[in-house]
């Protein structure tokens, strides 16, 4: 028997520990070309809340009653698939659970002395390859640009700030804590607290893109800050995933044809194609430290929910991560 | 002399006739390359309440006191710029005067046996090199997606909706009588009243491509019908231009990231260097009959503000023009 999380409710607002529950399930042994993987750390994203709602978007919704589904990084425990053997790092999508089994061709075999494997999930990950993307496809930064990032100290914010850095642009970024804001600024980032600096005044200098993990004010601030010509890349909306209804949106959207702004939206799993171009160049960066990362990590599975709802009141420095098992 | 209408103060709202007042004013005889103009037709436009309220967006402001500038077409009456000569068909840039002096450089000569001279204020000039512009450049267009332009009986969409539906695709239009949605039938748009019916209810199977002309509840309705990698293509927003204060944006904007929508202003004026190209194109559609284009002409200088304000009733169908002399 090992444990699992599964969807008991659709979450109203705020997802509650309610909305979860942690159940015993029988294990099976893999068949043909299947792996059986025991997870060591599971993956806890701000996308799975639209999931938990039940609404059709780019990827089906959760079922009630199934186990919330998503990335985790594990080690093979048996293998009948010829590219895996026990002990394997492997990157797997089994989703919040201690130990299930996969088909050998779900999954990604990972080098330990490549990087270290949770990076697989962050800055390596779908997060880091978020960021890649929505700048260079999405925004098609410049350099000598101004960038802002808001949610700069969450996963996808932080490989962000750091690519932009690296490309050569000039870069804000917000954050909701002194700790979230210093770690920026030894990141070379013009960072400030959103709680404390309002975004008006920050970008008061204006910018040409807008990397928007949050939506709602922020988003508002931005566009009024936007050179002409300027770009939003509509990457997340935070702020409001928890929303009852939907809110109104920016007051100032006219801007949009007087400056020439383009605000466009984007789903990485639609680029799956340029990963390898993304570990490429971002992979070399981590190894060589010339971009870092933080990760938050929660003990055991059954801590996934109050992780997951801890994202939405900023819990996480980088990414955060539930581990359930050992190395 | 001879009579202008001058911005005698900035509109609050909806623009009234003591915003405006009509003048004489001594004539002038041109210099060294200059000609002297006598305007027959001067265009009356809705980007031109912006600049009437003193923002500097793209272009800008008009000044209290000047002569409210635009479009026109007129005959050259002395010219002393040797690529005009007395009788010539020009379009000019002397706006809501009877007579004007301009630098010839910055005049176009037009061809009255090629195109009647008012289609360069309306099909044949921005606003129809507008429509082409939106649709081709700012909405990538591809032959059998269904476009949706609001407005579709002004200048600017009557002009998008026939380019659509020439380059292959279902188009849909909305107006706002039966005048008008009949016209737009004649044309093989499948029209709709937005008085009567809803867009939400219009575009209800979907679109690829939005146009949109007038923003407001419109565009949260095409925001909402869009299928996944939808454009908007942000040209302007009639229904908010004499919004006294900013207002809120459309509810479902989040729909930008999980459909992968674009929403991208452009100003025209922008993309000169193609305007050859669209002549090319349209110029002989229009000849052809394969474009068809309306006019909607008031009689008189001391009509322009009336004409210029009736375009927020929508007053106009196809191109309103005010006739300031006989051709």
């Amino acid at each position: 028997m090992s444990r699992v999380v599964v969807l008991a409710a659709r979450p109203q607002g705020e997802p509650r520990e309610s909305d979860f529950e942690l159940r015993d399930v029988p294990d099976r042994a893999p068949g043909e070309g299947e792996v059986l993987v025991r997870n060591v750390l599971v993956s806890v994203d701000p996308y799975m809340r639209g999931r938990m709602s039940g609404l059709r978007t780019y990827v089906g919704p959760y079922e009630i009653g199934e186990v919330v589904d998503g990335a985790t990084v594990g080690r093979v425990v048996e293998s009948l698939h010829e590219d895996f053997a026990a002990g394997d790092w492997v990157r797997t999508a089994l989703g919040w659970r201690e130990l299930g089994v996969a088909p050998g061709d779900a999954l990604r075999r990972l080098d330990p002395d490549a990087a270290p494997p949770s990076t697989a999930l962050g800055v390596l990950g779908m997060p880091g390859f978020t960021a890649w993307i929505g700048l260079l496809e999405i925004g098609r930064i410049v350099a000598g640009e101004t960038v802002y990032v808001s949610a700069a100290a969450g996963a996808v914010g932080s490989a962000a700030v750091q690519i932009a850095r690296l490309k050569g642009c000039r870069v804000l970024g917000s954050a909701g804590s002194p700790e979230k804001v210093e770690w920026l600024r030894s990141l070379g980032v013009e960072a400030f607290d959103y709680r404390e600096t309002s975004a008006k005044e920050a970008l008061a200098d204006g910018i040409d893109v807008y990397f928007d993990n949050v939506g709602g004010e922020q988003l508002e601030a931005a566009l009024s800050a936007l050179h002409p010509f300027g770009r939003v890349v509509a990457c997340g909306a935070i702020s409001r995933y928890n929303a009852a209804g939907p809110e109104p949106g920016p007051r100032n959207l006219n801007l949009v044809v007087t400056r020439r702004l383009r605000i466009e939206g984007f789903i990485v799993t639609d680029h799956q194609a340029r990963f390898r171009d993304f570990l490429a160049e971002v992979g070399p960066w981590v190894r060589s430290g010339e971009v870092r990362y933080r990760e938050t990590i929660v003990e055991g599975i059954e801590q996934a929910p109050a992780a997951f709802a801890g994202l939405f009141h900023g819990d996480n420095v980088g990414k955060m991560l539930v581990r359930v098992g050992p190395d």
